[in-house]
């Protein structure tokens, strides 16, 4: 097979492939630009404690006795001053916006550990920020806190090639971890579009899914490790480099997805896997969803070992990638298209499955259109159209986001329903996601924010996925934006015994604050 | 490539697969003899708090009117009488022994819930067992605690095909769900000698690893969901059926591994794999550990993502296993035994992957003498050498047993050092295991328990394994006996966390006492 083949039921060709496919910065979902294209532009951004009416905690106040011993703590890795702060106040999305004074830089644990110890005694709140690539309000302050950055704690601690166990700072940004382990014949468990500027252990504290979830599973399996500073200030060291360990209860997997409120990871131990030897991207078009559902039916069983992403968009996304990031698609005039990517050991023998699970989807119907590319370059480009649909959505206007997981043959549903139930209120519904792991991205966008809409929306869209027996938030977490509605994916004994793990490990409450849990009055 | 090849560097020949391979009982590491064969034949158990001196703790003592309550909410499923309770006083292994007079067999979680809320309020230690194939003494009591068998909970309350995701209560035997799965085209994500005797609940209670870890991960990755039953009797249901899931701290991770001392597990959601198209087996004799290792890096580079278990075995396993079970090695006169596992959806593609490694690991002496099956009986037959390790070892007398993690170039070195240092006061001192997950069994024999052997291995083994960074149990759990060595893979700070999870969830301590972690003074 040739380095890029190109092919579809009727005349084939690979139209263009000329979206220059930038790396840094985006969100999750978007390979990214660089930061300063931002989303919205100038647009200023209303302060979240304004727009979501949030009452402030009795936390202590920012005092000049504080700064200055942060000033020697931490020498000329603070930093204050309004316009130096807001891009550490503010989100990728430039939907929610904090007015904290004072973002820290530390390079070591031993330094979170005094500065959470500090800040501990002085009833001080921190908000634990990594690459601020979230899209749930997750990673910025809502009022004053003091923003802890791992911008600086950028350090590879040691790979280990039998193993492929990397141990690494929390710092780290997942792209620069990539490239480091290809260097190696190794890659990363997870990707994810925000990989040029999302930090591992912001990942980590997220549970980040992404892009390969489907092949290497979640960071539940493959973290093997974590060196956690506590709200006290006191470190836990479980930074293990075992596949199996069964002495006592699993604690680092309590911090896993807990969004910097139950402590601050600062380094991670991860098991990688062996490099790819080969690679393949094939994106097509069907002409239904319950065609894109056959199709991945098909191909699990016919690619089996080999599939490692299987991923759908609608027309719209397709449209909206064209119309604002000038990508052209080699496969148009469906109503849905699919991007199935291979793993494998083989070339020879991953072509010869791919090739098959083609022919007969194609002879059955199930894909009308489609051009496969094994080489790096049209894979990259392939990519991303699927990877900059977030980036292209911002282009709108504002966008409402909902990461929502659900029984495969219902993900469509949503997006049907919630269009009909909007009609011409919103300018666009959008659906798109990782559909071989149930994890549908419904985003709608308007000019700009409206309460009306947001009303329009929520709670309907819960009441929906919980109806369905799904999840609120499939990858992105609940952060400030979605804490809220946790009942609708979570029993209330739940949120309880999870209001007690907080009270135990941060008594006073200072990390990450009005993130994750809902207030105590509302469960 | 015909269903069973036989080669080898001289002459070939499959010499025999005679072992019938029974399918019931067993250890984790075995597949299964009848329980009634059991280990140690009529030898008489010292109790527990005998032979290690334990303090009962100041529960509740059961009465008549305890008795009187369980009888009539469990009609005809409360077990009374010495002879009747033994069987589930006294553990696999016959090492240790419990006293306790009654054991309950609920079939719901309302009846589960019903039972611990009694328990805690009358103060009553409980004790949950499975199918009590645990190997450290985690599964019995250590005094007269309850014992609250799952054995009735065997329904599966539902499982999809599209997804793969099974649903089933904690008491179903591994491998009637194995068979139930098959019959759909999916297998279990986990596999271990024990599959005939050992419930679902008790795996996840433990974290089992087993065979199949090496392929399609832990139980941290492949449990979706559980259901828990909390010391005060109420219910936590954390049972999604969604492969993603990110709303809130991720509370079902606490119960995985806990081994029964923070709530008793009453149902579980599990991702199950499809059923490979192939599966073929490689049972090869290495010249010296160092090829095995080599062998290992070879063949995880060239069979890849088909790679399903890379298990080993010394000579003296071997020989055991031909010894006291009447298999017999197709493959002899090696120091050391590899077992390899591919699981693939192209039997053409992976025949053609494993004859290149073999021919490869043949040409450059890494491998000298070997067979191949294909067809399902003659990969049991070759399984069961080394499923049947265990059970071998039972009849040997008694049976000193650590499961070690260790970086995997240093795994076979504890195994000679300690035969080096028991000299002739050990019969035996053998090595196998899971080399693919750094996990080394290393198993000590003896005619009979004595005190005097014990000291000459422990702290030794505990010590060794700490310099080299492992694990003092990879997947076996502590239970009982490996409880109080814990702080040889856990800093203080952890341990002291856990117990504070532990008297968080379990205040007056009733779930599984002398289990799991130390008593408060040794940390």
């Amino acid at each position: 097979m040739a380095a890029a083949v190109v092919w579809r039921r009727g005349a084939a060709w690979l139209r263009s492939c000329r979206g220059k496919v930038l790396r840094r910065g985006g969100s999750p979902e978007t390979p990214g630009v660089p930061r300063a294209r931002g989303c919205a532009g100038s647009r200023e951004v209303v302060p979240t404690c304004e727009r979501y009416a949030v009452r402030r905690l009795p936390f202590g106040r920012l005092a000049d006795g504080d700064v200055a011993f942060f000033e020697r703590l931490l020498p000329g890795r603070v930093v204050t001053g309004e316009e130096e702060v807001k891009p550490f106040n503010v989100d990728w999305l430039k939907s929610v916006r904090g007015c904290s004074q004072l973002v820290l830089k530390p390079q070591t644990t031993a330094e979170v550990s005094q500065i959470l110890r500090y800040c501990h005694e002085r009833n001080l709140a921190v908000s634990p920020q990594g690459g601020n690539t979230g899209l749930v309000g997750g990673s910025v302050p809502v009022f004053d806190e003091i923003i802890l950055s791992t911008a600086l704690m950028n350090q590879i601690i040691s790979f280990d090639k039998v193993s492929g166990i990397l141990v690494c700072q929390a710092g780290c940004v997942l792209e620069r971890l990539s490239e480091y382990l290809e260097e190696q014949g190794f890659i990363m468990p997870l990707d994810l579009g925000a990989k040029g500027s999302c930090h591992i252990g912001g990942n980590v504290a997220t549970n980040a899914g992404g892009l390969r979830l489907l092949r290497y599973g979640s960071l539940r399996g493959t973290v093997l490790g974590l060196e956690v500073v506590l709200a006290d200030g006191s470190a836990l060291d479980c930074l293990t480099s075992l596949r199996k360990d069964n002495t006592g209860y699993d604690l680092k997997q309590l911090f896993i997805g807990s969004e910097g409120t139950l402590g601050v990871i600062t380094a991670v131990s991860i098991l990688c896997p062996q490099k790819p030897k080969a690679v393949n991207v094939a994106f097509l078009g069907c002409q239904s969803f319950a065609k894109v559902l056959e199709t991945f039916t098909t191909c699990r069983a016919m690619l089996g070992e080999i599939l490692s992403a299987y991923e759908f968009m609608d027309e719209k996304c397709m449209e909206l990638v064209e119309t604002h990031l000038k990508l052209s698609s080699p496969v148009a005039g469906s109503p849905f298209y699919v991007l199935i990517e291979t793993s494998g050991s083989n070339s020879t023998h991953d072509e010869e499955k791919l090739n098959s699970f083609l022919e007969q989807a194609m002879a059955s119907g199930l894909v009308t259109d489609g051009t496969v590319a094994t080489d790096d370059k049209k894979i990259k480009v392939l990519w991303s159209l699927r990877e900059r649909i977030t980036e292209a959505l911002t282009h709108e206007g504002y966008v409402y986001k909902y990461d929502i997981s659900l029984p495969v043959g219902k993900l469509y549903d949503l997006v049907t329903d919630m269009r009909a139930r909007l009609g011409q209120s919103a300018k666009n519904v959008v659906g798109y996601g990782h559909l071989g792991d149930g994890n549908l991205h419904l985003n709608i966008t308007a000019e700009s924010y409206s309460h009306s809409l947001l009303d329009a929306i929520e709670p309907f869209v819960y009441e929906w996925t919980a109806r369905c027996s799904g999840s609120i938030s499939a990858e992105h977490g609940l952060g400030f934006k979605k804490r809220q509605f946790i009942q609708y994916s979570k029993p209330r004994e739940a949120v309880v015994l999870m209001q007690q793990f907080k009270a135990m490990l941060d008594p006073k409450g200072i990390l990450n604050p009005y993130k994750t849990l809902p207030e105590r009055s509302t469960c």
